[in-house]
C-alpha cells in the first residue's frame, strides 16, 4: 500500500490517549473512575443558549455565512465591550471551535517551516494544530517553582530566528491555571514590537479568574492593532464544548480577510450552535457568579488537599480550571497507569493527565500531572482522597 | 506589520466572491436575484433529523468522542449497507462536514509538496483544502464536448510523478453533474493499483442520480481496501448543509487511526447535529423518492430550456444538482457581472457561477457557467427566462 504522510504518522498522540485502554479496563471491572484528566465542565449550559437552539424556527438546516452570522458577530461586539475590548463586528471571524481559530490563524500568518514561540507547558493540541499548519513550536520553559509565570524576556529573545512569526500564549492558561499579569502582557507587547511578530492569545478561559484578578486581553494592548490576534471559544464560557463555536478577533483586517478564505473553503461553522452562542451573550450575570464561585471553591479545596499530601508541589491556580502538580513519584505516566490498573479505594480510582505531554522539551514534566477541577465538591474530595492514598502505597514513590 | 503567509494570500478566492458585491448592489436596488450559483438545497430537512435534535435531552452541551459518537458510526454501517457498501464502524471517522473529511485525508496521505490528480472542472474548495494541506492539485481536463466523462487513462498516467499520492474524484460530480460509470471506476482502480496511489472519492451526492443510473462507490471496488477512501457528508443527503457533519470511510484502518490524531486535536464534531444525522439514517424512503423526483423534474426543465437558447451547450447531468453550460458570450465572468449590474426583467435577475474558477488550467471554462438547480420549478423557469433574455441582449454575445 502507499505510505501515509510523515506529518500525520509523526504527530504526537494526546497525552492521555495511551491511558484510555487502562481506564476502559478499570471501568470494565466495575470500577468507578473520577476523571480529573479532561476539560469537560460539568456545569449546565445556560438556558438562554439552549432555548435559542430549541426555537430555531427553521425547516432547512442551511449553510450560514462563512464568516459566521452577522447578528452573532454584532452581538459579540457587545460581549467584548463588557470586558473593555473594543472591536467592530468585521474584526470577528466565527470559527468551528477555538481549534479552527488557531489553525486558521497559524495558516494565515505562517508558512510551512515557520516557527511559533509558546511558553511550555502548553495545551497539547497546539502540537496537532502546528503539524497541520506545518509550523514548528519553539518552547520557552516556565517552571512550577516560579508558578509558571512568563519566562524572562531574554529567554524569549534568544529563541527568535528569521523564521519566527509569532509568540502564542494561553491566558488564563491551560494547563497551569496561570494568569498573565498586565506587566507580563506589556513585556510580550515589547517583544512583538521590537521583533515585528504577531502576538496570539488564546483567551477561552477569560471568565475564569479568581481572587479578584483582572484578566488582561491581548486586545487591551495599545499600538499592537496589526499584531494582536485573540482566539476565543464558547466551549468553556457556556459549558458548551460540543457546540464547536469559536472565533478569531483582531483589528488587523487583512488577517480576518485572509483567514476568511480558509473559512469559505469549509463553508461555514455549525448553524444551530451559533444561535445558542448568540443568545448566550445575554446569559444572566448571576450564572457566571455562581459558576465562578463553584470553581473557586473547588480550587480552594483541591489545592488545600494537595498541599496536605507529603511531597506534592502545586501552585495555586489563578484562573481556568486546571493546575499542574508535582508528585513524589518516579514517573507520572507510570503512576497514572498504575492508578487505573492496580489501585482502588472502595472500588473507585482516579484518572489524571501526565504532564510530560504538555511540555515540548524532552524530559520535562516527568513527575508532574495536570488536574482539571471539573467535578463537584464531594466527588473532588473523594478523588483527592484516593490520590492521597495512592501516593502512600505507589511502588515508585520517591518519598 | 509582519507579513502574512504566502499560502493564504495566494489562495484563490471562491469564484463567486467577486460577484457578491454586485449581487448585494442589485438587491439594494430592490431587485430580486435568483441564485443559481450555490449548492444550498431548498428541500426541507427530514423531520426525524430535526426531532432527534429537538429531543436531545441534555443539560450540558458536552464534547463527544473525537471519532464521532459510536452509536452514529454503527448506524452509518446500516446506511452504507443499503448501498452495498460493507464496512465496520471502526472504518468510519466522523468529521466536521465533508470539508474536514477531505482536509484530514489529504493531511494523512500526503506531505507538503505532494501532488493529487483531480479531473477538472472540480469543486473549487478543493483548492482551499489543498493549500491548507500544502498539497498541489494536478488537473486532468474533462471536456464539455465529452460530457465531462473521465479523461483517457493515458492523460492521467502522464501526470503521475514521484510526488503523486492520489487521484481524487467527486462522484456524482460537482460541478458537472457527471456520474462515473462502473467501467470508469475500474479504470481508476487500475491506475491506483499500477501506481500504488490512493483513490479518494467524494460521494456526498450519492443519493442524487437520475434515469435509473446506479452509483458506483470507490468502496465497491475489489482489491483496493488499502487505497480506497470515501469522503461523505450529510449536507446534501438530508438538506442539512449547516449541520457540518461528514465522515471518512476506508477499510485502511491506518488511515482512520492517523486521521483520528487530527480529530483529537480539534476535539470533536458538533454534538447535536450528530444526533440529527444518526436519526436521519431512518429517513423514510418516500422522502428520497420525492426529493429525487423533484430534482429530476427541475433538471429536465432546465436542460430543455437551456437547449432552446441559441448557442448554449449543456450536457444532460446524470447526478447531483448542477450542470456546466457553455454560453455564447465573450467571457462568463463579465456576463455574470453584467446580469447583476446591468440587466433585469421586471426587476428580477439571476446569479450564476462563472466556471473558470472550477478549472485549474488557466484559460479553460471562460465561456462556461455552473448552474445549480436548487430552486423550485416555477422559480427555475423564471430564472431560465431571464437568462435567455439576457443572452439576447448582452453586449458581449458571440452569436
Amino acid at each position: 500500500m502507499p505510505s501515509l504522510s510523515r506529518r500525520a504518522t509523526t504527530m504526537p498522540p494526546s497525552p492521555i490517549r495511551k491511558l484510555v485502554p487502562f481506564a476502559d479496563a478499570a471501568k470494565a471491572k466495575g470500577r468507578h473512575v473520577y476523571h480529573l484528566n479532561i476539560g469537560q465542565p460539568d456545569i449546565k449550559t445556560p438556558e438562554v443558549f439552549w432555548n435559542a437552539i430549541m426555537n430555531h424556527g427553521r425547516e432547512v438546516l442551511e449553510y450560514g455565512p462563512s464568516a459566521g452570522f452577522t447578528s452573532y458577530r454584532k452581538k459579540l461586539v457587545e460581549y467584548y465591550k463588557s470586558y473593555d475590548i473594543n472591536v467592530d463586528y468585521e474584526n470577528i471571524l466565527i470559527t468551528t471551535g477555538g481549534s479552527e481559530a488557531i489553525i486558521f490563524t497559524l495558516m494565515t500568518i505562517a508558512n510551512h517551516g515557520d516557527e511559533i514561540i509558546v511558553p511550555e507547558p502548553f495545551y497539547t493540541n497546539y502540537n496537532g494544530f502546528a503539524v497541520e499548519a506545518g509550523v514548528k513550536i519553539v518552547p520557552i520553559t516556565s517552571s512550577i517553582e516560579e508558578e509558571f509565570q512568563l519566562p524572562p524576556l531574554e529567554s524569549i529573545r534568544e529563541k527568535i530566528t528569521d523564521r519566527t512569526r509569532a509568540v502564542m500564549i494561553c491566558n488564563p492558561n491551560n494547563p497551569t491555571g496561570y494568569v498573565y499579569s498586565r506587566e507580563e502582557m506589556l513585556a510580550l507587547r515589547e517583544i512583538a514590537i521590537e521583533n515585528d511578530l504577531f502576538l496570539l492569545s488564546d483567551e477561552v478561559y477569560r471568565e475564569f479568574t479568581y481572587d479578584g484578578l483582572k484578566h488582561t486581553s491581548v486586545l487591551h494592548m495599545h499600538g499592537l492593532d496589526k499584531q494582536a490576534v485573540m482566539l476565543d471559544s464558547v466551549s468553556k464560557r457556556y459549558s458548551a464544548c460540543g457546540a464547536r463555536v469559536g472565533c478569531i478577533v483582531t483589528r488587523n483586517q487583512e488577517i480576518i480577510d485572509t483567514a476568511l478564505k480558509f473559512g469559505m473553503a469549509r463553508l461555514c461553522p455549525p448553524t444551530l450552535e451559533q444561535l445558542g452562542a448568540e443568545a448566550g451573550v445575554d446569559t444572566d450575570a448571576e450564572y457566571f457568579r455562581e459558576v465562578l464561585e463553584e470553581y473557586r471553591e473547588r480550587r480552594d479545596i483541591m489545592v488545600h488537599l494537595l498541599h496536605e499530601m507529603p511531597g506534592v508541589v502545586a501552585p495555586n491556580p489563578k484562573g481556568a480550571f486546571y493546575l499542574i502538580a508535582r508528585l513524589p513519584v518516579d514517573d507520572a505516566d507510570k503512576f497514572a497507569q498504575w492508578l487505573l490498573s492496580d489501585f482502588q479505594v472502595d472500588d473507585e480510582t482516579v484518572m489524571v493527565a501526565p504532564a510530560n505531554g504538555f511540555y515540548s522539551t524532552p524530559g520535562l514534566g516527568q513527575d508532574e500531572v495536570r488536574i482539571a477541577y471539573v467535578l463537584n465538591v464531594e466527588d473532588l474530595k473523594r478523588a483527592m482522597h484516593i490520590l492521597a492514598e495512592g501516593l502512600k502505597v505507589y511502588p515508585g514513590k520517591t518519598i
